[in-house]
Parts: structure tokens; sequence; C-alpha cells
């Protein structure tokens, strides 16, 4: 059991109180224990305090505020430039410019930030995941100087919590679990997933600010569209391109 | 902290003990806290504990021995199928059909595979990652039954260990942690990064036994392949594709 897990919630605003180093430091090396492909560990994470490199990061981060506010971001990346500069160093030839190194060393980033995220909970630290890091990759590559065959993949703001949120709600266990073989859900079935969370209060004001008819059409309509998803697709892909990943 | 991950080691030989169903819906029920996507959980899991399904999941793991021999096989799948039919029945028009949702969809899926790693190894139990997922994505899809817009991620091969493996080395902290900027490597760095693992009585061994000159011609020569990286690339990329994510 990890107690802290029970009760996690996301924090966006942080007590203007310093993150160590020490603590820092330890949280990431019991992190790098996440398992590895080939144990080559293929991420690279950039420690972000200066205030003037965070105001430098905030746009590609749609200015949310947390960005700015938190004491520290972390900005963890898929990196087969280590592995590369090596194997060039010791007379081996790599091949690491294609699509499926990005996908192994995103998967291994992904997941020493998880275990990262874990740690970071259990010692009563906050933190956010900012998931447009990979809307807006250029401009973090830009700020961080990220060179070739390094992408950015994950954001954390990181800090003290200075507010007490309230815990989200997840669908029932049986929507994501299949028995052998995946079974396709019925209409009926999705009523059964989704009807708890189209009932929440906040929920329901949710598609009434946004003169919606249902919480659906806020997701499809507002957060996350079409448009803007394929739009952002193929940045990503010219991003994927010009890191050297394809 | 978490006390287990002080000394985790992968598990590949587990006790003929079964995983209850009540302890693994436990632990997949708290990994749901796992942050996820405009709360979307945009994932599934495939419980497999069929014999012959683990058989014909085995060849897309190139048949490594913990396919079958582990009591439980997860596979964790992107899932954008789930929200495009809620919001198909609730006269929205779901955009998820395109490259960022893929990543979006395989982000929640990595981040939530963590957490249950994580959770498992706490109560004791013993998990293989298994990486191959990406390698043969067609023929998880073909056994598993996954209809578009679903595309297996990541494999846990989950059991009670019957093994205490040697931890595994990991590079010093400093050569993943970069301060303010990315700070490129140069040959004397990459020297330091690598020493301690190049020193190892079992990489030298490996060296020796695949008749290599360095240990980094062991990974592009033998174990992870410019050739075979770029064919499977192409393979995902059909897969990803043939799935609608492209």
């Amino acid at each position: 059991m990890i107690k802290s897990l029970q009760h996690r919630t996301t924090i966006r605003r942080y007590k203007d109180k310093d993150v160590s180093e020490e603590l820092l430091n330890g949280l990431l090396e019991q992190a790098m224990r996440t398992q590895t492909m080939g144990n080559l560990q293929l991420y690279s994470v950039v420690v972000t305090r200066d205030d003037k490199q965070k105001q430098r990061l905030a746009p590609a981060h749609f200015n949310q505020p947390m960005t700015t506010q938190a004491p520290v971001v972390l900005t963890i990346c898929a990196d087969f430039r280590r592995t590369t500069l090596w194997a060039k160093l010791r007379k081996a030839n790599p091949g690491y410019d294609n699509f499926l190194s990005f996908m192994n060393a995103a998967t291994d980033a992904l997941l020493f930030t998880q275990t990262f995220c874990c740690l970071a909970e259990e010692e009563g630290l906050g933190y956010c995941y900012l998931g447009t890091t990979i809307y807006n990759p250029q401009q973090i590559i830009d700020v961080l100087e990220l060179p070739p065959l390094v992408l950015p993949v994950a954001t954390l703001t990181l800090g003290w919590p200075d507010e007490e949120p309230v815990m989200s709600d997840r669908l029932p266990l049986w929507a994501i679990v299949h028995d052998e073989v995946y079974r396709d859900y019925t209409p009926v079935q999705i009523d059964d997933c989704y009807a708890a969370k189209e009932e929440l209060a906040v929920n329901k004001a949710f598609v009434a600010e946004n003169k919606k008819e249902t919480l659906a059409q806020v997701y499809t309509d507002v957060r996350y569209t079409k448009a803007v998803n394929e739009a952002i697709s193929e940045g990503l892909l010219k991003v994927l391109r010009q890191q050297g990943f394809m």
C-alpha cells in the first residue's frame, strides 16, 4: 500500500517554501530504480528553479500559473542522445534515430516520471502533471536547449501543497478491466460507465457554463477538439522528425 | 519513501501460487488514482489468466518464458475507444483518431502502469515489464481482440517471486539531471557516465560472450540494432494507422 495515493489530488498552488536540492536529488535517485529498457535509462530531467526560465517555459504550458508559481519545474525528456554519444565513442554504430526508439525512450521517461510522482507525494510534496508538454514541444526545446534525440514528454510542477482540492471521481473498475479479451462496450454499458460522472454537480455546472447539452460535448467541443488535436498532431510529428526520431 | 523500491528488481520466475482476483482488483483500483488527461482515463487493462491465451501471447513476446509461467499477464492499452463511444452516444463529435490522441492515451496508460508496479511490489509481488509489447502489437491486437482506437503499450507478467536477482546498476544521478538547460555531454563526461557500468564483471562477460570489443557494441550490434529498430518502427506506424490513430 502507498498511503498517500489513497487521497492523491493534483496540486496547483504551492507554499512559498523551497524544495531543497538534497530532497529533490534523493527522490530522483530513488526514482532511478524504475525498470528501463536494457538498463539504458533513456531519459533526462531538466530542473528549472530560475524565475526567468519558468517565465520562458510558461507560454508552452498556456501560461498556467503553477508553471511560474511552483518552486521547482521538472521537464522529463525521452533521451537517446546520451546512449548515442556513448556508442559513437565506443566504435559502435547507434541506430536510434527512428520512431521505435522514440517510443522506447518516451516509455522509459514516463515510467520514471510516475515513480517520482509516487515518491514525491509520499514525502508530502504536491505536483501537477502538465500534459501540455507534447502540445508545444518546440518552445520547450528552445528554452531548455534540447539537442537532437532529446524530446520533452512530461512536465511536473512541484512544491509544498497550499490547497486541499477535492479528490476527482474515477470510472468504476469494471469499465477499464477486460477478462481475457477486450469486451467491447454496448450503449447500456457506456451509460453505466459514465452515469456517476455525468451526475456530479461539478460536471453539471461545467456543462451549463459551457452552454452545452452533454458533458461529452464539453470535451469534444471545448477542451479537446478535433481541429486542435489534428493541428497539434502535425506539429508533434514535425518536431519528432526535427529532433531526429523519424 | 516507498520501501520496496529500494531493492526492486525485475522478477522473471514466479511461485506456483495464484494472485487472487481480490488482490489484483484492489491494486488496479488503487492505481486508478493516477493522474489522467482531463480525467478521461484513456487506458484499458486486459487480464490474461487462461493458459491458452498466454500461449497465444507468448510469440509476441519472443516466447520469453515468464509470459506463460506467470499466473497473471496484464496488457495495458492506450484506449480512446471508450471515450469515443461515449461521445457518439452523447451527440458529441469525437476527434481522437490522430497521433496526439494516441500519445495522450499512451501517456495515461504508462503512468497508470507504473503506479500499479509500485503498488504491486509493495504487496510483495514481482513483475517483469515486457518492452516487446510495442514490437509486435499486431499479434497482441489479434489475440486480445482489440478494436480500433485501442493499442497495447505495456505488458506486465505478475506473480509471487521465486528468485532473488541481484539489483542492476544505474548511471550516476548527475548523468540524467540538467540544471536549467540541457548540458550536452563532453567525451570525458560520457566516459564518466558509463565507466562503472563498463567495469562490471557481468558486463565484461557480456562483451566477451558476444565477441565484441565494447559494451556499447553489444547494444548496437546484438540487442537493439539499427536494422531491426527501423523495421519495427515501420510496423508500429502501420499498426497506429490501422488502429485509427494516424
